[in-house]
């Protein structure tokens, strides 16, 4: 078997595999508190690029960024009773503002400064921000209001895994308001549809879009509409959600509107978010044995020039030469923007300097030593295409990074889509569906009848099963509920899911 | 009197005036929560500018992101004694991580759900990313580490201000490890000056480079750096600090490496952040009793195109005319990127748009009604400088916007500096500097010799003064302390600060 950088591998023991390229590739590490992370460099880089090209999304379709609280007061939760339901059970909760000394030389929360209302860190905004929205409608001129906020939110998770479930995490949380429940339904797929658009056209990653069954809908909402994607070990993963939360919030908040002939109603709002969980899918989608894999349009850097030379006299020739191929490859553009390029000019060997970038999913590696400088050209290996790479002429690589990021891209996307693809059926039985979800199966997403219940529900949940979504493409067919036998028009996806 | 936008006036009551010139402007509101706010659109986009600059600032400079944990374990903050001293007063303390029904309709802290150690929401995180960095250093080949975080942050201040001291808020804290004490001492005087480069060239903010003095230092740093600017209420606030940590917290949190020579040593450590503060800052240099003044480099919208129509006929020929300016504007650029341009076409009284885009502080107003579209004209105003605007051929604005943006913005960088040099002298005794300081007088920034200690302290303290920073360009000059009358070698800023 090849020796790979990643140990264990895929297939060996795929969890384990997705920590250690993390690790290899330095994305992110446990922290000191429970549940938390520390985001790495280059892993916060790869947030980085997400957030920018999502904010731009949002704003192009009308949404503005603002700020709300870190803090929600206790009582906000008590008025949305399935919202109680659904976060109260894992929270932080802040009861003091003030620590004090302990009398044996440490310290403890100060007795004396107990809050009267205790207030919970934000596992989500809808109780605060619709607050503050209900100040700001007054009449129909005001709607509708369109909001995005960047922030950090917390869930007391006990299970958690780096990107996938921490218990504080980085999102943003779009939120808007709305005169119509019309217009609010239009801007909940307004917005699945720009998460889809960037998964698939950023992060390389097909999703179906579809509605969420009862028991997998948002705490509070009325619809719940989500993208899934289908990850190496073939088990599905929620990478954004977009709620239609109808009045429900309205009311609890009371978000009322005077309406152009003067009546006043209570509004309809949704709220959409994407997370950091969005990192740990891009891992599971694209990385492989020996690492990391970027796709180009969200990679920190597009090309590693990495300088080989076994002492000072052959470092000075070669280093020159890397900065003039680094500016010339920067004046190049990919995705309407200069190619982003990192020379790596530290003094270490050869072999591990290539391999830290391997492992670090940069798309395109240019190695250069001696000989390549006085031959003109470079060591280039594209990251998702095995082999060792080629000698290429320099005029060879800058004319052409730009169509080789491109076509990594689609690569990727593509690599995706077929796995996805092979690993889709359609089961029309308990017993074909027992058998592809069996222990010893590759499993993937089934296509099944269902009638959506308490009966599907817990069948799916003794299997460790889940109902992913109804798809919003899907066709009208008529068919028997493979759970129930009940009459059922179309079918569902299922899957295990992370 | 004439007639304002803003009631009361700065010279009426400039404590209240900041409060109405926040809510006319759009920028932000308290919340919900006690001492906590909500940024409201207008008001984050000129935090969004300010990053944005800021941020390449650091990476030009070698910085780069990465995010670490929201929460702090309590006995964190027992390793540096000053630094509990500073911060364990005013912190929110989280003490459980689950919420329980009380048996009477609400929810209550589940007692079975009690941290074993309270967890602090970071006031600063030192200490949280001082452990992180413990296990990233081992040799001085991972030196130095040159880290920068956006986040929020809480300290719980008991009386509060909207921008200027709020119980949480957005901030950038950088944190860098080196090997020896020069660098470290390089790295805090480096940023500071991007700092002072920021909050003069972007903000249009004059301020004093200077070194803390020992009481004002921040807990647990050797050395504290600051720009100090002047409000035009002639007190001094606060801009930006960088922390020379010297070997506290590597000590504290044990941050070791091994030397070129073998040797195991602790590194030398810096911090230093700029917060939303600088949106309170950027309010008292420039709004006037009109509102809000951004200067154009910050400003989220650089042009507002004001169409101003009576009827449907009207509007139907004044917002094509609009919508083409627009587009001729926005072809222009201005500090390195297109001019933001903002058409205002809501159906709402002219009086009414045009006194929101003044309150909102927009740099340049384009009012455009049927008489300039016939006379390929706009009326057009730049909001610093006063009067009504002029009609100006359509041409001459469009040629002329990237000029007219580059003066404003030097003009408020002008105006800010004379009201400065004019607020500013040299004090040579305790007499001269009671009566500049005394409640009927205008105030302003006293250059006075001192001797650092609890003497000059408690004389300042009980005059509601502040010694505001040594400054690093002060020329050497022999003199008499004027607290203490010991020999002083230097003259210290002294001023009423916020």
């Amino acid at each position: 078997m090849a020796k790979t950088a990643i140990t264990p591998t895929r297939e060996q023991d795929y969890p384990e595999w997705y920590q250690q390229v993390i690790k290899a590739a330095d994305l992110a590490e446990t922290s000191d508190v429970r549940g938390c992370m520390v985001i790495k460099p280059w892993g916060y880089a790869i947030w980085e690029n997400m957030q920018r090209k999502l904010d731009d999304m949002f704003k192009a379709t009308g949404h503005e960024n603002a700020y709300f609280p870190l803090f929600i007061p206790m009582s906000f939760l008590e008025k949305e009773a399935e919202h109680v339901e659904g976060f109260a059970k894992e929270c932080a909760v802040v009861t003091h503002h003030r620590l004090v000394d302990n009398g044996s030389g440490g310290l403890m929360p100060d007795p004396q400064a107990k809050l009267e209302e205790p207030l919970i860190v934000r596992p989500t905004s809808e109780t605060i921000i619709g607050a503050t929205f209900a100040r700001w409608v007054q009449s129909y001129r005001d709607l509708p209001i369109l909001i995005n906020q960047w922030a950090n939110v917390v869930r007391w998770e006990m299970r958690t895994r780096m990107f996938l479930r921490t218990a504080e995490f980085l999102w943003q949380e779009g939120h808007t308001v709305h005169a119509t429940s019309e217009e609010a339904q239009e801007e909940t797929r307004q917005m699945l549809d720009v998460y889809a658009d960037f998964a698939e056209n950023y992060m390389a990653m097909p999703v179906i879009k579809g509605r969420k069954t009862a028991g997998e809908r948002f705490p509070g909402a009325v619809d719940t509409l989500s993208i899934e994607a289908m990850m190496q070990d073939r088990k599905a993963l929620q990478a954004g959600t977009s709620h239609f939360l109808g009045q429900n919030f309205a009311k609890a908040q009371d978000i009322k509107f005077q309406s152009e002939s003067g009546d006043l109603t209570h509004a309809w709002t949704t709220s959409w978010g994407v997370s950091t969980r969005l990192v740990g899918g891009l891992i599971m989608s694209h990385a492989d044995d020996d690492g990391m894999v970027i796709p180009p349009k969200l990679a920190p850097a597009h090309v590693a020039i990495l300088p080989i030379y076994k002492n000072d006299e052959e470092r000075a020739v070669v280093l020159p030469y890397c900065q003039s191929l680094k500016a010339e490859l920067e004046a190049q553009t990919f995705d309407g923007a200069a190619v982003r390029v990192k020379l790596d000019d530290r003094d270490i060997r050869g072999g591990d300097k290539k391999w830290q970038w391997v492992k670090r999913g940069v798309p395109i590696r240019a190695e250069i030593g001696p000989r390549d400088v006085k031959g003109e050209g470079a060591f280039v290996a594209r990251r998702d295409i095995g082999g060792k790479g080629t000698g290429t002429p320099r005029g060879e690589l800058v004319a052409g990074i730009t169509k080789m990021l491109e076509e990594m891209q689609q690569n990727l996307y593509d690599r995706a889509a077929k796995l996805r693809e092979e690993s889709t059926v359609e089961l029309n039985s308990m017993d074909e569906f027992q058998k592809f979800f069996a222990e010893d199966a590759p499993g993937g997403m089934a296509y099944c009848h269902f009638v959506d219940g308490a009966e599907m529900e817990a069948k799916l949940k003794a299997m460790k099963l889940t109902a992913r979504c109804i798809p919003l493409d899907g066709k009208e067919e008529k068919g028997k509920c493979i759970f129930t036998g009940g009459e059922s028009q179309q079918r569902g996806v299922f899957a295990r899911a992370y």
